[in-house]
């Protein structure tokens, strides 16, 4: 209600102001509102926080708004260009420092040379509503980033801005339930990227039972809007598939008899804000949060996808794999697989050990794991402690991994342990049953077939 | 109550990183804690956001509050010195541009040139309390400051990060009234810095009456902590005097009936964000807000200081200015004089056109307005409308001023005219007759004495 | 939030409490569960507020919410009848009265003849959450009171305490829109009683439109339940039938254009607070509040059903009206009459007069105005300002009144004579057209046949 | 904020409800007025809701206030004798009842015979703020009845509403705190019955720091008013003396670290709500709340005032305790005793068996406990654990029990037992130290002065 009382006075605002500008009208043909609009940053820039200033930055958002893509890539290409550093300013700071050295001086060099699109965009964001628009206007500039690389330059700034504004010391985390606003329990059902949210009922489920809970960051200047949310389930132990977690009709556990707390979707929700990284954040102060409500609760565990693996294994070349992968190839080649129980179960007995050698050992030609869902919990210090064959069913599991889903689990005691081995040695932290899986991957190397089920 | 659970949780976070931390002991001796702080800030420096690093940021800002005067000193100048930027990849990315020109290499100069301070600002800053921590610890920065100019360096990293993130579109502006918490009211009352407050039945004659207000600026991530704060008057007409005012016993007057409102006090809370604006901000919204809320109110002055005026008068020796500027001095000699009417009456001719001189003619050696509280409602867009001698007989006014006081006008429809005017070419916006005030100083120019009573 | 922690906080109370209870167990038998549970309110009526108060009122409540509706039906027949005044003591009360007289001894009356059963309801209250077990308790006893009138006894101290709870002092009026939170949004989708809400896409455009509002009533101890909501469209002109309010596309009013707000549906929640009236002030409230959120509206109007129209016409032998009514009749013999243009228009032409008797001139056996709706606005002093054939072609629509609509008009000036010349001499206020329709069915009385869509 | 709003909304209501009112002019001499609103009284009792009734009931609210004393007694005097229950009814009533028996008719006899006063207040009610206006009429009704005890019967109504109204389940407790808005905290400063708070320094002291707890219940109908409130000292033990409790400076004790919470202040705050009892709800649910937070505390005490015991010394005539009680009525004549070690000791030695005899065996005519606070406590179910001379030497202190203080314990493991065998059989529970105590009170008896100290 204060969100609304405060917009409405900043909107009266900003319209006051606008009246006491003396705007260009907005050109009709498209063709020259961007280099109109781009007139109107200048205007912005050259002031000093005057009287209009409120003003005029809103009412560049709004023609903003109003621009095609073409336009609005006409604009970014303005920004990218004519609002850089001042090249005279910055030769002579360099050179100042390259004559004194000195921190002064060094700083200058840093100073003279910020693009003017920095302070534009300060300004920009004095309007009411600014830091959603300026959100949005990144979206917009990813975009339109596809066709033309070269606003990268542009993209750099807004990251650079973004990374400062949304902190994390200035995020708030709250808990998402039936007590919601209906405008935010909408954007969750919409943002949800991992397992689709089917409505309204659905969210229910997964947000309104004893044995559920969901978490999102927010920056103060976004009301509405969850920058990221988490769903977690508390069960008995941690799961190894995703179906029965979202079932219609399920038993619940009674909070203080669970004893995992498993975390089975992440989304981001704010693709203007992709690069800023709040997930492992996210993650950490939820288990947090939960051991404080819940102390009894002492296991904490993804159930995740595992989105490369079958790209993986359908180029797969690894000598060592490569029999394994390609019998895995020709058994998903009847797409009834799982429903027949022998071969489901050869599959189950191939999965395993392929998967934990993708993890393992498989990496990318940078040196990199190959999962990007892998690198995200790896790198938090979390360890890969379970493979689960049959753990996503649906179309989209399958398509992309025959089904097979992952436990990351978050142990406080060695997280900082295992993202220090990480980020330094590539090392996987992994459960000694997957790092034999891993090792039993070579012994079959010479298999041409899948394993026998009772193999 | 949020807020107490959100920073009990996040202690509670710091707590456990830190018990994870593998953290040199404190040195005993003082002079190696400053150089044992930075050794922690490169550690944080030198990490990606891992588990460690909230816990590690509340470390280090939790052991500076423990320094002494000379500690703190000791770690700016660490600060300063050893974190800036990395001097190789300055001249390379400059290279590369004056090789290449090209917004890219233009950016990459200015992000190769940025002082690794201020990453390391923002990784302190994920802590939780951090942004307070922050802020004191610029303060402590201003005070040290004074003996080292050459910490400026680092003050100017505090700066920019300070005005990126107290942008006007974070800041939230709340009324401070009667059903406020008493942790902020208290705040009020230390942070008043021009009519000082009493105490709390002071306080609540300023905040609890029908034809006061009373609003502050807030940040988020500084909940009970006001950044400026401004009081109001709901009056008739504009006030002359302060004392009136700020009476015990007083005639109210209905809001309804009001037809003024009176900025009789702006005071700056947070002297660790010196240098960052907030006030013209401040002013032009609670404009709005009273308008909301009493649209009958036409009128928005200010009853100002006018604190430069005695230093002025004492060393004046403007031609055309003295003669009246001695008289006033040798008349002050008398300390009763405001208690002897015909002295009175006397002063009260005469300092109309000196201050009206002082603010319309006199200038600095930068060609700039003499008086702060000029500069800034003028820089504002307001228009000089009144003076008022006798207006502050506090022992404080008759020392800066010899009493006078001044109203300055916030007319929407002009004050884009006034700043621009004002901004580029110096002209104060004043009504007719403080003009015709300062024209009559030429005329009395050669005249030695003050003028009679009735002249 | 504070809600779930207090909601939290008493049931930990009452779970102690409970310990510390020496309860019978719980009869596995059905039929001993009514007796044991009047049983333990005939201990809890015993206590005097003393340790276990608290928890044994929590217990009978958990008790109660378990039994069956037999089981229900003789509890209540138990507080029927055993927990009445004591007769003594209202013997005693009486004579020492007859003796004396005197207001001190009419009130022993009062006091000694109290049913027990309203000390025992006041100390149930004291449980977490008693309030509205107590209101669903009561919607279980209207339910029992078909089968057995005898309790409505009991039900006479239901309806007296919760008309001195429910207090038009104690209820708060709530906007509802789109920032609600859903378990609110959720219950108005479940009790909307006039025009149906079809899900939360249905419920979104009646409360996230700029030019809808939807307000309703709470109580402080229901915290989540709305005890009474209106839907308020804001249209130019007061809309004569519901279809376009309820559409998915419809172009929307600017807040600032619309001269009317239409209370298109309100509804009553709670079936356990029946007889307790919060329409009347409910819509007064909303009237203040419109005008003052958007003082350009000057009209308020409803558009509401009229539930009645049909079975009275069925049923119609008042010699004035019957020929109408007869061919009304008829013609409604073939559905598809309103998609059939003549016979849609002779209708038009029929219903206004037939209506506008049945409002004016109709009467049920004990005098007073058929239609239920009718009752309700005229005794609130609104004035029958306009009858609208084809105002709701819905199904239940043409069932219950062949489609006519009409709108009351809300007066601010007469809404007080209005309601004394309804109350005192059953003085229907319409407007002019209404009446003179009512006049010309007498005209019409001879006529067989519809009128000719021209005539 | 909410608050304030709706209190706007509904002033702005009554206050056009007014403009439709014909009220008669209110009487220029004060004989009429009384008379003059009881005739109001009589016109809104006569309506039924309508327009008018809350604007009606705001104007009866608002001119009562004007009242004076007298006219105020006469007022009360309207109320008790001409709104009392319509004496035909109740006639018929008792006569049915007679006749048939039945229930219903029981039923008709409580409800014919309800003084017309009860309905009156209740839609008095309806208007903004008359919870708030109830309560205060009946502070001055308790005050009127001093001078005309034939009021008690209007006040019998108001207490019966009351307690409906304010049962327990509609209280909510929140801690006050530094965080509180400063319109609750003056109210607690100057509702402080016990221990007075010097300001709001000495306030702050007691909310602020964290050994200390404040909370208090209120009803959501009077926002800003506690209804009452306990102060709470968290320590390491049970405290023997007030004095260091509250002193200026004095030793922290970290939260987790104490193992006792001693409630040493509780007070009611709304004399117009004498009778309603909340503080046994209040300590218990307090109680609860400091083991949620803080579950290492493990004992709950009073530090409590004596206020009975000197009058009981200075009118002693038992014959087991003349003796002592004499003794120390001697001793206490010189005033400076509390300074005099060997005097201090000689009274420590007598005091303490002679308050543990006043409590355990002393009673008042009728019975009962003699002192107020005990009958408070044990009625409660708490046991007197220890009695502590030297407890209070505050003039007030001394002044009431020589400077005795006691702690009260509760323990929730006896509460039930210690409540029902006080309330039933007038057992106290107490200590062993305390029993053994009294029982030396009779070896004493014949001694005839002060036990030397070293006795």
């Amino acid at each position: 209600m204060d969100t609304a009382f405060f917009s409405d006075l900043l909107a009266s605002i900003a319209e006051r102001g606008r009246s006491v500008l003396k705007l260009s009208p907005w050109p009709r043909d498209a063709e020259n509102r961007a280099a109109s609009l781009a007139d109107m940053c200048r205007a912005l820039l050259s002031g000093r926080g005057e009287a209009s200033g409120v003003a005029l930055a809103g009412e560049i958002l709004g023609r903003y708004r109003t621009l095609g893509d073409d336009d609005k890539a006409a604009f970014f290409r303005a920004l990218a260009e004519d609002f850089g550093p001042d090249r005279d300013r910055v030769e002579n700071a360099f050179a100042r420092w390259s004559a004194t050295g000195g921190e002064a001086a060094a700083a200058d060099v840093h100073y003279a040379s910020e693009p003017r699109r920095q302070e534009l965009f300060r300004r920009l964001n004095r309007a009411p509503g600014a830091t959603a628009a300026l959100v949005a206007m990144r979206a917009d500039l990813i975009e339109a980033m596809r066709a033309d690389r070269g606003l990268s330059v542009l993209d750099r700034d807004f990251l650079h801005l973004f990374g400062s504004w949304f902190n994390r010391g200035f995020l708030v985390l709250r808990r998402i339930d039936w007590s919601s606003p209906a405008a935010i329990l909408e954007k969750i059902i919409r943002y949800e990227a991992v397992h689709a949210i089917g409505g309204w009922d659905d969210l229910r489920r997964r947000i309104d039972s004893v044995d559920r809970r969901c978490y999102a960051f927010f920056h103060p200047a976004l009301v509405d809007e969850p920058l990221i949310f988490v769903e977690v389930a508390l069960t008995l132990t941690p799961p190894a598939a995703i179906a029965p977690l979202l079932a219609e009709r399920r038993a619940h556990v009674a909070p203080d008899k669970a004893r995992a707390a498993t975390f089975y979707s992440i989304s981001n929700c704010q693709q203007g804000l992709s690069g800023v990284s709040f997930g492992n954040f996210l993650i950490k102060q939820v288990v947090e949060e939960i051991r404080r409500e819940l102390p009894r609760i002492e296991t904490f565990v993804t159930l995740s996808p595992v989105p490369g693996l079958r790209a993986w294994v359908d180029a797969c070349d690894d000598p060592a794999a490569e029999a394994l992968a390609a019998a895995v190839r020709d058994a998903a080649l009847d797409e009834d697989w799982p429903t027949k129980p022998d071969e489901e179960a050869a599959m189950r007995k191939a999965l395993e050990p392929l998967a934990a050698y993708y993890f393992l050992r498989a990496r990318r030609n940078d040196g990199r794991v190959v999962d990007p869902v892998a690198r995200f919990h790896l790198g938090n210090g979390a360890r890969l402690e379970r493979i689960n064959p049959m753990g996503d069913l649906s179309d989209k599991g399958l398509a992309e991994s025959f089904g097979v889903m992952v436990n990351y689990q978050y142990d406080l005691g060695e997280i900082e342990r295992n993202h220090e081995a990480f980020a330094n040695q590539g090392v996987v932290a992994a459960s000694s049953a997957v790092k034999k899986a891993a090792a039993g991957v070579k012994a079959r190397a010479t298999a041409a077939a899948l394993p026998a089920p009772g193999d």
